[in-house]
């Protein structure tokens, strides 16, 4: 294993001195690059996740193109219920749906424990793949959806405005939201070591639907499975980073679940948040990603925000709100890269 | 105009002392009560909010059969946007549509200014004919979209998850952006006005998309022209209800909007809610519509858990944190409806 060119990240996520705050943008794979879409067109979304010389490709893609500090895997959070035995269907336009949500003991019972090694060899096979075509010029980020994340999806079986099935299975039968969320809990626990032992320096946690609950359901459904997954992870000294979209609340409870990271949306002051919980944790986050549709000076200005919003010192790491959009230009994605390189050097003298 | 009999609300807003907490539930008239949809399976829904006598009838139905403490007028908040010249239609199961989205000066220069007594007359008309039907047995509410909403509806057109066309709008051309929230927070103040004057007895401005934008982009796009709105409303004591979904930041800020209520969702805590602005301001709020879907015991449960986060005292009116689904069972709405009036007053000695 070569030694790492670039380890502003892995450094930032520690809190550790560095030169500059690394960027790297939610989704960075993917539908805005041209390059992706030439790739896209010749195989589905789920043969790409499946074919690691695809996935490693695409994954590299925004390293060259957009100059970002760290790579993510490409793949996506519903490949573990798919390897539990759920059937999943990318509906163009749609988004992912479940033929079969799982809202009934009956349909639970069926879902199967995964070995990683075995049900998504796939992921790790692109994670080595990559890491051998990355030459150690920036670090690999392994991720997972958040036990919550992967309940509410299966629960739904498709998008909801309202996650009234969800919702109807925890506040009706919360015994089997909990059995779930455990089996989820060891399942995600191994797929994330897993992706660790086949080279992720570093692994996100997705709670992408985790800010739709009240803040005593958060604790009781999301945070408690989080804080036993990270405890269950085996890694040496790669960094977890958690991310509760949505989530303003509990802000200091949520740093207290062992992830060196807390990503936060851009409905989150970074201010405030970096005076709660800054010296437990780094900050990832936060500029709406809708900025990347505006001109070139004012994505670098509302970037130039975002910076003084976190101010003076280690702890940040430069990332968008949420996942990036399919039609921004790229050419905006690189100038935000480029003036977070260039301007974040004065926060750190 | 008979004297209410029942003005807990009215009081409760002004924080003035109630026997018990008032209670009434966001789009109480609707979907999930069979006398509805006995009436809306005969006319569409554009027609029944255009035709007073049966805009009427709907209205008072939830005052008749779950008996709330208060009547809100059947209505639509895209009625301005309609008025002021954009086609609006209503497509089953995908919701409203407008066919030419305002995004360019071209198409917003076409927008006429509203007249209520003209053009809005039909929910004028409702108005007038609830007051007479209701018969003083409880207060009637009007409403209004606050001027950020409808201009998102405006600018989207249709339902969006990202709402990217509206952020497009006031990172790109702000100065048009203003312009139409000006238009906005004129045609509103009228609209609010004439519903007063036409027998509402209190007005709620529901602000569903302020919690889309960043803290920064709430104060300047929405928070402003809702402060200009409520200082231009024309009112002798009748409350105002601003209610802000998913706004959990700038609280005390927005406590200093001019109305005398602040709507909450379930995401925010009830306690630190009042803790923070319930000196200046009544709090409505906040069960997830969500637990309307549980087994009466749970719905009495989180509803005392409510009650008993706002605690003691007035200055708080019981409410959903937001609309309720339309498959709940409404024999559970009077679950929740008959529990709050009875375990409230503990509350109130």
């Amino acid at each position: 294993m070569e030694k790492l060119k670039n380890d502003l990240l892995l450094r930032a996520c520690k809190r550790k001195p560095v030169d500059r705050t690394p960027i790297w943008i939610m989704r960075q794979a993917g539908r805005y690059l041209p390059e992706y879409r030439a790739i896209r067109e010749k195989h589905d979304f789920l043969t790409m996740c499946k074919t690691p010389e695809l996935a490693a490709e695409v994954t590299i893609q925004p390293v060259d193109i957009i100059g970002v500090d760290a790579a993510i895997i490409f793949s996506d959070i519903l490949v573990i219920p798919e390897a539990m035995g759920m059937k999943l269907q990318m509906i163009e336009g749609d988004g992912p749906v479940f033929d079969n949500p799982v809202r009934t003991e009956r349909v639970a019972n069926k879902l199967k424990p995964i070995d990683p090694s075995r049900d998504l060899k796939y992921v790790l096979d692109a994670i080595s793949l990559t890491k051998k075509e990355l030459y150690g010029r920036v670090p690999l980020i392994g991720f997972s959806g958040a036990p919550w994340t992967l309940l509410t999806y299966m629960v739904e079986g498709q998008g909801t405005k309202t996650f009234s099935n969800v919702k109807k299975l925890i506040y009706n039968n919360p015994e089997l939201a909990h059995n779930l969320l455990k089996k989820l809990t060891t399942a995600v626990a191994h797929y994330l070591t897993a992706q660790i032992r086949a080279g992720a320096n570093a692994v996100q946690i997705f709670d992408t639907w985790a800010g739709i609950l009240s803040p005593r359901d958060y604790l009781i459904f999301a945070l408690k499975y989080v804080n036993q997954l990270i405890a269950k992870i085996k890694r040496t000294d790669e960094p977890v980073i958690y991310f509760p979209k949505g989530v303003h609340y509990r802000m200091r409870t949520t740093a207290d679940c062992g992830a060196d990271v807390i990503g936060i949306d851009w409905t989150i002051d970074m201010e405030k948040a970096r005076d709660k919980i800054g010296k437990k944790v780094a900050i990832q986050g936060n500029l709406d990603p809708n900025v990347l549709y505006a001109e070139p000076s004012f994505i670098k200005r509302e970037a130039k925000k975002v910076l003084a919003s976190y101010g003076k010192g280690t702890g940040h790491i430069f990332n968008l709100g949420h996942g990036i959009l399919p039609d921004v230009d790229p050419a905006h994605a690189k100038v935000l890269v480029d003036y977070v390189k260039d301007k974040s050097k004065s926060y750190h003298q």
